[in-house]
């Protein structure tokens, strides 16, 4: 535990919370329990795109906590300024995460009180793909506030989609790799063959439909709008890009992940 | 959904449910629900060593459901039968799971009714180094009990681990490879420098010791006995390996994960 200053029971305490990646039912018991135990929860908006998100959290709290008995702080994510062209925050990544550290360490210095407990719902699994954990580091590195925080792990989508398509992550006494569409862009990762695949704005595995590869894929996964696919990536390849194109048309954003499994016997 | 045969409402229902990796509170509100609607569940006991995590698994079902509203059947899984040397089961994976999937089937077919539903609880996520799914596709192959099934995720042990260390599994835009104790012990996965590492009765980490690697250890978690030791490997490293003796001696038996993260810039 970091404690910077103070008695031990005036430190400031924050739970870093796995929500699960869309199913309101994927919360886990101890999660629930974590949420029933905060003051002040703080939501990061990312933007009107993605405002289903944060009702969905809001609905949440409201199915789990007594109303009144906490406070909701929201706060404008600095990555949306960014995306509108009309910002002092610099694109790289470090600048961007120093950005948010900013407004974080406001947040628990402003709102939140010396006894009192705070929370981030962190989307899917704290541990993937997410800078919470990083940003808090960087505060308590500043030394400026002081708090306690624990991480309450989630289901990933990772998790999600391989349990909607009933498969597992690796084959027998395999690894897996997950990995990002900006790295499956530049090449099929060395020294495996299932490949699970987040933040792909591009649909990279078009380039690997002449493999004989086998995707399962995801949007939306644990939501009512969830849409799933799967099958050797020659056909469903261009079916999903179809599904994908359609659905993001609709609602104007979209979440999806997939699995590519290589076959390297046929290979 | 796989439907054999029969009309839709005479078809009996199997979930494979993920209760998370030691932690009954990890079980998620949707597993909770599964259970509740389970009326069979399938107990595969593992053995004396491993009987304290059939007593979790029971614990939970007290916990969750009312005693009387549900049947638990036991069998004994071929694993054990194999390791005492006493067995007719030969120890090649596919012969043991076709053993295993026998059992199942037996199982299925015998102890479920026509329109109950039936349950398999699967440590952690049934998606990582599990072979339940597996054999439910095989059972469904030979055709000779038809079932639908479906998978409740579960928070894995490498969920668990992480978020005890209060780390990510991957840096800023990276990969992360999860693979097994055998694979580490050949060589170091190509292409990443994250690694998490299950199934390793031998520290296969220990060849990396003088390596710029950082390793966070934990062992029983989300357990009382829970144990987490983490910090650079030449040091770390040696540590870990007393402690996990110690450990298995104790208790006679033990479950431990890691990460492994190299730093590449002082490679
Ligand atoms: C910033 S990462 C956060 C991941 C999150 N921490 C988790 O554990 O799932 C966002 C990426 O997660 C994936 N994702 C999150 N929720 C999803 C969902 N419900 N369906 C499909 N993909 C999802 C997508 O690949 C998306 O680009
Ligand atoms: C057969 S695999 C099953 C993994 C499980 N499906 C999961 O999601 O965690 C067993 C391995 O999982 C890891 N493991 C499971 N539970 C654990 C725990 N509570 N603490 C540490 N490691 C655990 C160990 O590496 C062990 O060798």
């Amino acid at each position: 535990m970091s404690v910077a200053c103070g008695r031990l029971d005036d430190v400031r305490k924050i739970h870093v919370i796995g929500i699960g990646a869309g199913d309101p039912d994927q919360l886990t018991l101890q999660a629930v329990r974590a949420l029933r135990s905060t003051d002040v929860f703080f939501v990061l908006d990312k933007g009107e795109v993605k405002s289903d998100l944060t009702q969905l959290r809001r609905d949440m709290l409201d199915a789990h906590i007594p109303q009144g008995s906490y406070r909701v702080v929201e706060a404008r994510d600095p990555e949306r300024d960014r995306a509108a062209g009309g910002t002092a925050y610099s694109p790289a990544v470090g600048d961007w995460r120093s950005a948010r550290a900013a407004i974080y360490q406001r947040l628990i210095a402003e709102e939140l009180g010396d006894e009192e407990s705070g929370a981030f719902l962190v989307w899917g699994d704290p541990a993937l793909y997410d800078s919470t954990l990083g940003i808090l580091e960087e505060i308590l590195e500043r030394g400026e506030v002081a708090f306690e925080y624990d991480v309450v792990p989630g289901i990933s989508s990772v998790s999600a989609l391989v349990a909607r398509h009933r498969t597992g992550l690796n084959r027998v006494a395999g690894s897996v790799q997950i990995t990002t569409g900006r790295r499956l862009a530049e090449s099929f990762p060395e020294g495996v063959d299932d490949v699970v695949v987040m933040l792909d704005a591009h649909q990279a595995f078009r380039r690997y439909v002449d493999q004989d590869i086998d995707i399962y894929w995801g949007a939306y996964i644990g939501t009512p709008d969830e849409i799933l696919a799967s099958g050797p990536i020659a056909e469903a390849g261009p079916r999903i890009e179809r599904l994908r194109a359609e659905a993001r048309e609709r609602k104007g954003w979209i979440m999806d992940t997939y699995l590519l499994r290589r076959n390297p016997d046929r290979r």
